[in-house]
């Protein structure tokens, strides 16, 4: 550690935490990016505190490498909360988070926040307005004077998270069984379920599940086809539902989540199945944000997570029930988490920064 | 081991091994039953291998105990399946258990059943009919020549399983989130959620949740009354739908099926949303029958498991339901489910016992 000491111009850290990355950006007060850091998942819920804050250290350790940590006046951790987001006291594994900041020699405050009002402000420089998230779990928040005001679902994926990847994995699997079972309309979702989750053995509607080489991307059988009940020639043994049972089962559930982008091809396919699924998900993401937004609101709406902010069925659908629903809201996705940790600190420690510094700092993407 | 060992009476074993109880039965042709033992849960699944094999060469141990194993003839394995109900070959752990059998000093077939099938002939001497099931799963499966011919749902709780236990105590803990998310009508579920959780704090519509005395039975409130939204006086900090969410999610999802009895609490106090859920139960489970029993089809059906054995809300709207789909049909509930893989032992090995072995064998119940 050979940084100056004397006269260091003031810095501020933040933190984006997640269940499978922790990133850290170290910026000066002109939004000058100083140092940066990327580490293992650091989210306590799940991996434990000793894990989590070893992936904390890790990140802080690589941001503020060179650096003079003294120097640092404020840090903002976002921390993916799924069921709960933390925020302010309400804090767990804070005993094991607080060694981090000590051995990292920071002595600064630290303000732990949910990742949806991190995720807002990653969408804009407004301090009012609402945030929809869609990623392995599903919230909306209201702001007001940049902090949460109000918050509908969130409430992971066993009780809650309706319309998110979580859902939409869980919704493909059963539409798969319900078509195996002989209970559900043929589905392009059928052959793409079977083949994310491993599975060999007979697709419906194709000869064999050899017609999906392995490492490509999979072949969706067109509706027409797949309503053939019986392929001609030798087949493998027929996948059945509970094959999906268990090969879903011998996962974390959260996992589910890996299966939502087959809706996007199948959708793209003109699946009707798939397109009810992604009507479902945008009918109750919609219906969570109408809870904390009130029908004649024009602030901001910051649409955030995988499913949201990636061009899916489902963020078209949402697009369209908001732009019905606000006409006059300007709807924006959230860019980087971790600059808008940094930006958060900025506003906290001294004044709302410029949107020339807001501009320097998200310039450049440290998102994967 | 004194028994004798020549000219011993023909015997068979059954066993129902669930997840928290394992029962073995052993009983002559004529049925008269001469051991019986009770270990724990012993089926693999969740409990492993081990555990499993170890538990049934416990339950195995006592109801041979003082007789000759050489005279056991035929053995039936109930195995509560929840997922994938094993049946003939397909069975998980075979090894173990082949190990407790050659142990216990049996030599004779061992059959292995899955629960429905045992539940249904738990039920009716018939050899045709359909087994509805809701317990902390739920399934339907057809019966022809006493064996499987068809089934539905079974899939367990993260995939299937709709209105089972488990569903209903979700649909519970779902109910008092929304109202105490704002987002839901007030419903009795509320406070008897809170309480069954063991959650302090205060009730929506009580003045506090001392109103439920510690030990003892919940007092609901009334529709009423628990749509008033604002307390008077002091109360202790409010519950919020996230508290729900971490109490639940600290214990393994299936024991969500302990909350189903609320249900059945708050129906009998009027509550709407708790009808509404015992409606919504009620027709997922009559078309999961519906999906294995034709429409004109006279045969039995026999309802297993303790949603429907019970006189709970939806047990009576299923038997509605069933009696106007199939009003020929006999509905029958099953019984002990070890006398029942002992009577299939029977039937596998010999002939089909008489009415007076079956009354014999289920005169006296080993049913907890």
């Amino acid at each position: 550690m050979d940084a100056p000491t004397d006269q260091a111009p003031a810095l501020v850290l933040g933190l984006d935490v997640g269940g499978t990355s922790t990133r850290a950006l170290v910026a000066t007060a002109d939004g000058v990016r100083v140092g940066a850091g990327r580490a293992a998942g650091g989210n306590p819920t799940g991996l434990g505190p000793a894990r989590a804050a070893a992936a904390q250290a890790d990140a802080v350790g690589q941001a503020l490498s060179g650096l003079d940590p003294a120097a640092v006046r404020y840090v903002v951790l976002g921390l993916a909360g799924g069921a709960a987001l933390p925020s302010g006291e309400d804090m767990p594994a804070g005993e094991a988070f607080a060694r981090v900041w000590e051995r990292a020699g920071l002595s600064c405050p630290v303000e732990y926040q949910g990742d949806a009002l991190i995720a807002f402000v990653a969408g804009t420089d407004r301090p009012e307005g609402s945030l929809l998230l869609s990623g392995t779990g599903a919230v909306a928040i209201a702001v007001k004077d940049r902090a949460m005001a109000a918050r509908s679902d969130g409430h992971g994926w066993l009780l809650g998270d309706r319309g998110s990847g979580f859902w939409l994995g869980r919704q493909a699997v059963v539409a798969a069984m319900a078509e195996l079972d002989g209970e559900g309309p043929p589905t392009v979702l059928t052959g793409l379920v079977i083949e994310s989750l491993s599975l060999g053995g007979a697709v419906p509607g194709t000869e064999s599940a050899s017609v999906f080489p392995e490492g490509a991307a999979p072949v969706p059988a067109s509706p027409a086809s797949s309503a053939s009940a019986s392929p001609a020639g030798p087949i493998a043994a027929p996948i059945a539902a509970r094959d999906l049972v268990t090969a879903v089962m011998s996962q974390p559930p959260p996992n589910l989540a890996r299966l939502a982008p087959l809706l996007a091809t199948a959708c793209a396919a003109g699946d009707r199945v798939a397109e009810g699924i992604a009507d479902r998900a945008a009918a109750y993401l919609a219906a969570t944000l109408s809870a904390v937004r009130g029908p004649a609101a024009a602030t901001p709406i910051v649409l955030a997570g995988s499913i949201l902010t990636n061009p899916t069925p489902v963020a078209a659908r949402v697009r369209t029930a908001l732009a019905e629903r606000w006409p006059d809201a300007v709807v924006t996705p959230a860019l980087d988490g971790a600059a808008a940790a940094v930006w958060l600190a900025l506003d906290r420690f001294g004044r709302p920064p410029s949107p020339a510094v807001r501009e320097r700092l998200f310039s450049v993407s440290t998102a994967s």
